[in-house]
């Protein structure tokens, strides 16, 4: 692996991420892949916290999603465990070893059920996982973790990210404030339809694990699942929300019920985070020096806007002409056409930014080259397409695809 | 656009390419878009060629396309015209009167209807295609074609190809011996289901274009949709075949049914003549290094078999780990597992040429890295996947994503 610079689309600073009433958080150097760097995350959570979480589709998850598949139902979560630089994917019955080793470590290191367990695993793919390191490290992390080490986390989790990303904002319930907090990491490997990568989301806010899996199913389909790097898709993509409770000590009312109005500012932060960190995934993509927001209206319905934005953002012949500066707006009509959606290409209207390049199925009258070749030079770009038959939108975010992306993934093993 | 050199997995020797009876030849240097090379195709049949095709099923096409699919139905052809450099794609009501002045100088040129008039346009989308070009050069062209001029036919259709992609071969039909000729283009923007770049095949047989449609749809599913360069597809792709009959002269029998006994001989050469071409494209993908062949075996169905190859072929992360000689399985698993299609992680196979690299779920026994990294360096790689649920099968072809890719759709318009 070549050691990365640090994304030109990184964000300009970093949020101080504050502790959060009933977590915990302890890292480690386990040495799994990496040397001289922490590989190993553990984040306690106090008695009582809910959890709930989308996984990948993948029909080949790895160890650790089918663990957490099983404890969701649950709902309860004491301890969450990640670590980086093999995947635990595709171990077979060595990687369920695996698996339940670290499960029992961390239970008997904590003291609570093994059905509160959570686990991720990121990296190669096929090697098998020695189970040995969760062993060696979890009761001293248990012992060791304390509330303000979330930038720590955020680290201890990366695998090609160039940075560490964050999200922590404060949000009214009912009288009480609360507090949402983020982690993730992404970078290659990351498309729709199971593109949660990692993710974890904490709250202090006193939510059933009902609420918290009705927040997520209501945000993912426009925060994560808009996010696309490759098209290519993790046997490992997990996100989980956990919320602790604790805020209700501070008079924060317990929410049971999605439909509680006193939950809406909270949804909407709750939305955000999960919108910035989405978005953080696709401005660290592998290579990536441009951040591409591809915004589809007039389609027949948010489902067909869905597709047709995921054929452009997709398109390896769109991101490598963003990647060249090239406004080839052809390219665009070419991933509309190719999308199988409805579409009249007489009807098109295609947008760089402001500028209007295309409409009416031919370039548009007022067209500059040098205007638009200007906007291209832009490290954020927004490509929009009006399909101009009905009101459905949708948008999507991606990054351009470069010689980087190639270096980075042609020797990745090695 | 840089200069390409020649596909390092380009055919060694070309075939040399026979006159065929009742087939006419000429090419222009039209300046189009190139300099000091030839752009501009015209292929002149003889009276009662019978003509069939496969476009695009792109929902934006171009306005040859759309003049291709109004002419098939009437099944008959005498020329063919083919210009490089401008796709006249997305060109609205300038595109249309293009395409009408240049249908209207070919049939006055040759003498035909316009009804027997058949177009394909290659390049750049959305930039206006001088009608002009059509009316200097069509007259000139059919004065002046010949025969023996189908390498001529080859090179004048690249685009970004390297190498000019030519096949032919003779084969018995009844008593006589008839042959079968092709040419095609291809290079990026290729994909499956429509997949079909620019290849026109002519033969001397006489078969009713009923026949010849039959024999393309019999075959195009297993040749030119089983391959893909970048998932992207086409507003212009086109498969077009011609039979001049003229052979009839020298006792071929008429074909007029696709069940006809004695179709069995030309139909596998006419097939291998699609794959021959359709793989040719593969090895001339944009900087492509390797051909990469996918053989999945027990799929529940041929469907199922066939989404799962296209989701390994298409994926940016096996073909870029293929590009670095990097014998990356768990890639594989992934591609498999996003693919939607039945599958049990801990049933599958993995195999690189004939290196069992994982079986059960996990990497194999006797799996040597160092065995396989030395079958990476080869500069044909096949990918077997076993699903081990049934019986269906597909293979499909691709070539590796590499630097060179990125580089030469970075700056294509430029």
């Amino acid at each position: 692996m070549t050691p990365a610079t640090i994304s030109p689309l990184a964000p300009k600073s970093f949020p101080a991420m504050p502790a959060l009433d009933g977590v915990r958080i302890a890292t480690a150097k386990a040495g799994i892949k990496y040397r001289d760097r922490t590989d190993l995350l553990a984040v306690m959570f106090a008695a009582g916290t809910t959890v709930a979480g989308v996984l990948t589709t993948s029909k080949c998850p790895s160890a650790p999603v089918e663990l957490c598949r099983e404890n969701l139902p649950g709902g309860r979560a004491r301890i969450l465990v990640v670590n980086a630089g093999n995947a635990n994917a595709f171990t077979g019955k060595k990687g369920r070893h695996t698996t339940s080793v670290a499960t029992r470590s961390a239970a008997d290191a904590l003291g609570c059920a093994q059905s509160e367990v959570f686990l991720s695993s990121t990296g190669v793919i096929g090697e098998p996982l020695d189970p040995s390191h969760f062993e060696r490290h979890l009761s001293g992390m248990v012992e060791s973790a304390a509330g303000d080490r979330w930038n720590d986390a955020a680290h201890a989790i990366m695998t090609t990210d160039t940075f560490p990303k964050m999200f922590t904002k404060s949000v009214a319930l009912g009288d009480a404030t609360v507090t949402i907090n983020g982690i993730a990491k992404g970078a290659g490997m990351i498309a729709p339809d199971m593109a949660t990568m990692l993710a974890y989301v904490a709250t202090d806010a006193p939510l059933s694990a009902e609420v918290l899996q009705a927040l997520l199913s209501m945000h993912v389909g426009e925060t994560f699942n808009a996010v696309t790097v490759d098209s290519d898709t993790s046997t490992s993509d997990t996100l989980l929300a956990f919320a602790t409770g604790t805020a209700r000590a501070r008079g924060a009312p317990p929410i049971d019920s999605p439909d509680d109005p006193r939950l809406e500012a909270f949804s909407a932060v709750f939305a955000e985070c999960l919108r910035d960190l989405a978005i953080m995934i696709a401005r660290d993509g592998e290579g990536a020096r441009k951040l591409v927001r591809v915004e589809v209206t007039g389609a027949v319905s948010d489902a067909s806007a869905r597709r047709i934005a995921m054929s452009i953002a997709n398109s390896p012949l769109v991101k490598t002409a963003v990647a060249g500066e090239d406004a080839n707006w052809g390219r665009v009509v070419m991933a509309v056409g190719k999308a199988g959606e409805p579409a009249d290409r007489d009807l098109l209207a295609i947008r760089f930014g402001d500028i209007l390049v295309a409409s009416e199925g031919e370039r548009s009258e007022g067209y500059s080259e040098a205007e638009t070749s200007a906007y291209m030079k832009r490290d954020e770009i927004v490509i929009g397409v009006d399909i101009g038959l009905g009101e459905g939108r949708f948008t999507a975010w991606t990054c351009d695809l470069t010689k980087e992306y190639v270096a980075i993934n042609g020797d990745y093993r090695s």
